[in-house]
């Protein structure tokens, strides 16, 4: 790692002329300028274009009220780092972390202080308060922060959004309209300027503190809005403390599903050796109770029995998948389960769910139990069975865990010290806490956790490699149910928008398309070769085929791919792609010679043109390709797919014919010279 | 008054029995039904029709957390009410109260308890929360209401709406749109029903407590959303307390109109004699400077000076106006007024302006001045001069007061008792305590007192008298500068929303419609006839005729309608309208003979029969119509208007035929017999 000495700058005490810094990215394009002026406030331009106005910064809190008015540049300090780090697994092997730091002191003419910490690299940029021991503050109960993204030229501007503190929290397709029409919006919101530079605002490494969403109280201007706790404080803390990086990826669109920012400006593993971790696929005794066929609770169609989970490991077995997640294995599920979540055993099984049997029919097989803690929301009476959770799990040979938070009127139920119920929202800062005491207490027990109605990934699996995937979007699940099932853009629009967050736990695969269980007309809107290419679109370590087995049995040749496709990638390159239109993503395997492709479009059917040049030089290939056949139409004939084989090489160029909601799946098979 | 004795029915302490109670409206046909299975909710129906289905009620506080789940009906007390009771000045001089009554008292197995009381009307309903002293509730800090308005078939109603909590507080137009596409809402929110039933959602007597605005968590599920307190908090109280009165009217678009229903819910007038608060007409030293022509602040074209004071009286004086409101007198407007707000001095005036002079000189001839505080969003530095302003006033004769609230960043600053600064919103509970204090302090020195950037009204000016109007929507200066400017349906929207809570100085009367003053093309979307109508259509004790004398003095027949209309009504009477599209509305002059009509359209123009069956039998009236003129039309010939006499009866019918955005105003002149 190249670093140079740190220029530190003395400015004295609260010097009274206004000041104004600028940090680039190392290309010198992307600029982020820091001013005190009144009050401290930032610009960032490109390439001389202004990106986002004057935005405000500050924080402001009971003890002292607003951090940020009458503040000064009291001391600034640059670095600037060039390195390289490994992944134990990721969308990629190594990542780059190439940028200019800024840290600038901030004081008032009472002493009181804070840093801000800016890093911009090439596709992006983040900043972050720290706030340092000082006199007032050795309790903070932060009430507001002050942040602003004024976006230039907002009326202009087209955003990609879904609304914050909802009932079904981040369950919302995502929603195309002018910038000036969103109210509020979870964080990633992506947006598209006048001449096509892509902006998307997130955070990273989320840690004892609220999550930001974004409100637009005035044109243009978007304020950072924290989840407060129900009592309404945002923040409860004290000083020495760091917020999360408030984060702006730059760049295209597929610069933006390229960008490593996130997880570069988190803190490294603190797990050490997670090589317990594994990447891998499973199936499930999951969507025949979507589809009403099975029952979580107990019963005459109850799906979590000793029978139905060994038929599903023999499966697993036999097509070379890891392990077996089954729900409703535990005591808890019969009645209002979400409303009696607090009842919810996460030791005892149900009497027909030999759980003994079944993790050691399966360790035979070397295919494992995917273990399922749902809490209907009830988080007190999961953590205090925590411990014993995990111990059981472990002592089963149970390595990863799904986790659900499904709550009553989208609000999560806890118990104070007082025993008095109170209500949270799954974003505030005691349920971000809560979900990051689960992974840390997993790890003891080298258990990895895929949480679902999780809080938003902001890039911890750098830190806890055990956090392995998360839900956080609306799934495959609502194909079933949803009113309405997801559209035929849904999936399309998540790797430009939730995607960039981090990974996601879709669950795709499903090959009976409109299974005549479903009501309302609901069916998965995609033809079959898409939901084959979601499996390189959409990233995630742990990937399931999610359809009941007798329906890969009918396409065992399209399930090939699922079989072949890995979870594990050495790089990964979006090649093509447009928010919520289409995208081409490429892939290869860690640790192999394969690359893998994916394309898929929305409602319109495309021809995309793929230049192969992303494959190794001077290697050959056998291009695997499942592609939709020539009449494929999701509505009326989403089965016609078509498998054909290829030998190409990087200087070759694939024409990707798309049906209307439609994909391309592809393995390239390195060939032996 | 009639009154039966109330039905006490005690029931024991938390019986098991999940109970259902019912009442009615007293012509039988609107029925609230009550009930504490599993945690208290009610419904409404109209003629055995649901309008609002299951619907949470409940409370939750820091004291005890939620009052409501496993809350049990032990006590029921029922009442009914029939009478009649004078207005001082008002849209009516006698108000039917006519409704039913159901106190039930909940309580749950440790002993705390509270009252929900239910009054429901022929047009509709309202109740409230009473929380008796009790164990643990020597204070409240509610964190949350817990309320909620379920509307049956939510996925087939239509809204009109303001969102909740931005930056322009209510100023923004109201939008129609399908309910479940409205996150949030501020009330009045009105909605229709397939079959024609509107309801309109809002509040009575919103005293010491946060006001509910209502947020949408969940598709047809409206949730009260109380406005915090900068540090969380809903509402800072202390048992024994009462919510406000949550209010819904039902019934036809003109029921909604012609309802009493917020100002029966309001408490009798506390303020004995209030002869001294004058409904009547004024003029103004203000539009100019939304023209640009003249200044706020100091220098050559400074509006408040001597010479044009006294110009404006004179005018006023001629033309038979009450008052001229003169802003911009008081030292503190130049520069950045609105930041720097707490410069603000509400008892120096400008050295331009001698207002004893100018006061002395509005006796001689009988017109007073209309005093002006500005705060800038700056309450600490106006409570701190409250007193002395008023006493300035009051030695001075002026008895009627503007206040103003522009605030920025949407935020009210105050100190607290440490003199940190705070945020507050303009519809938290502090504010809801300032605007009420002011108005009570006001009282003390015989000044009545009309808020803009106020809290909305939920008709407390039956209470106090002295609170003669407020702004609270988009007035007439959004069309010198807003953008857009209101367009042609917008006066048309304000009667079936924002016109349900109470009076509005909406500042109607500009008769040089497209001013070459403005920019991008704004101008009043209007006709001229529509200008007088709406001194009919909009109800405020107190109007403004809003344009430069000299404009008025060009028209001088069409301004004669302004001159005549009364403010103070014996009577009044929507006769026909739909949201949105138009409006015939008829009044009585109170303590005369004649009648005034008027009838506004939106961007269509129509033809619109009305029966003259609401004047009185047994008289003729010369009706003297201003009305557009056959090829009138808001955009091309807006001036196209016409003046004819006609004499009518009670039998007679008039069709009349309004323009785009057009209007028609009427007087109906009783003639001696």
């Amino acid at each position: 790692m190249r670093a140079m000495l740190p220029l530190l700058l003395m400015l004295g005490p609260a010097s009274v002329l206004a000041q104004s810094l600028a940090v680039s990215s190392p290309d010198g394009k992307l600029t982020f300028t820091l001013s005190d002026d009144d009050t401290p406030h930032y610009q960032v331009s490109r390439e001389g274009r202004a990106l986002l106005g004057d935005s405000a910064l500050g924080l402001s809190m009971l003890e002292i009220g607003d951090m940020g008015p009458g503040y000064r540049i009291v001391k600034v300090a640059r670095h600037h780092s060039d390195s390289q780090w490994e992944q134990p697994w990721g969308e990629r092997h190594y990542v780059q972390d190439n940028h200019n730091e800024l840290a600038a002191t901030f004081a008032n003419d009472a002493g009181q202080r804070f840093v801000l910490r800016v890093r911009v690299f090439d596709d992006g940029l983040g900043f972050r308060y720290e706030v340092p021991a000082q006199p007032h503050l050795s309790t903070v109960n932060i009430t507001d922060e002050r942040t602003e993204f004024r976006i230039a030229g907002s009326d202009k501007v087209t955003a990609w959004s879904i609304p914050a503190r909802q009932w079904d929290r981040y369950e919302y397709p995502y929603r195309t309209s002018a910038l000036e029409a969103v109210q509020s919006a979870q964080t990633p919101l992506t947006m598209k300027l006048p001449g096509g530079v892509h902006l998307s605002i997130h955070e990273a490494a989320l840690v004892n503190y609220a999550a930001m969403t974004l409100n637009q109280r005035r044109p243009g201007v978007l304020k950072a809005d924290l989840t407060p706790w129900g009592d309404g404080i945002k923040v409860k803390t004290a000083a020495p403390f760091m917020s999360p990086w408030r984060t702006i990826e730059v760049g295209s669109a597929t610069d933006l599903v390229n960008s490593s920012l996130i997880l570069n400006l988190n803190e490294p593993n603190k797990l050490g050796d997670v090589s317990w971790v594994k990447p891998g696929k499973y199936i499930g005794i999951w969507w025949a109770m979507h589809l009403g066929r099975m029952t979580w609770g107990s019963g005459p169609h109850h799906g979590a029995t000793t029978v139905n989970a060994e038929r599903y490991m023999d499966f697993a077995a036999r097509y070379g998948f890891d392990g077996v997640l089954v729900e409703g294995w535990n005591q808890g599920w019969d009645g209002d389960w979400v409303k009696n979540g607090d009842k919810f055993s996460f030791t005892q099984p149900y009497p027909d769910f030999d759980i003994k049997a079944i993790t050691a029919y399966g360790a035979g097989k070397g295919v494992k139990l995917i273990g399922h803690h749902e809490t209907g929301g009830h988080v007190s009476n999961y953590e205090a069975q925590l411990d014993d959770a995990m111990a059981l799990y472990q002592r089963l040979g149970v390595s990863q865990v799904k986790t659900g938070y499904v709550a009553d009127g989208g609000e999560i139920d806890r118990r104070d010290a007082k025993g008095i119920r109170r209500h949270e929202w799954h974003d505030g800062q005691f349920m971000v806490n809560h979900y990051q005491k689960v992974v840390t207490e997993a790890a003891k027990y080298h258990i990895a956790i895929n949480s679902h109605e999780p809080i938003k990934d902001t890039g911890l699996r750098r830190t806890y490699p055990n956090w392995i995937s998360r839900e956080g979007a609306r799934g495959q699940e609502y194909n079933a149910w949803g009113t309405p099932p997801n559209s035929p853009e849904h999936t399309v629009m998540l790797p430009f928008t939730r995607l960039l967050a981090g990974p996601m736990d879709f669950t795709p695969g499903i090959f009976d398309l409109a299974p005549t269980d479903l009501k309302d007309g609901n069916r998965v809107q995609t033809t079959l070769a898409k939901q084959l290419a979601l499996y390189v679109t959409i990233y995630s370590p742990i990937q399931m085929a999610a359809d009941l087995p007798e329906n890969y049995q009918k396409h065992l040749d399209a399930f090939q791919f699922i079989r072949d496709v890995p979870t594990d990638w050495e790089e990964s390159k979006a090649l093509a792609g447009a928010v919520g239109d289409y995208l081409v993503m490429a892939r290869k395997a860690r640790g192999g010679k394969d690359w893998y492709l994916g394309a898929i479009t929305d409602e319109q059917a495309r021809v995309l043109p793929v230049k192969l040049d992303f494959l190794d030089s001077g290697t050959r290939y056998e291009a695997q390709i499942y592609r939709d056949g020539a009449k494929a139409d999701w509505q009326s004939n989403p089965y016609d797919y078509v498998i054909e084989k290829k030998t190409v090489s990087r200087s070759d160029t694939l024409a990707l014919k798309l049906a209307t909601s439609g994909g391309a799946a592809i393995r390239f098979k390195a060939l032996e010279q």
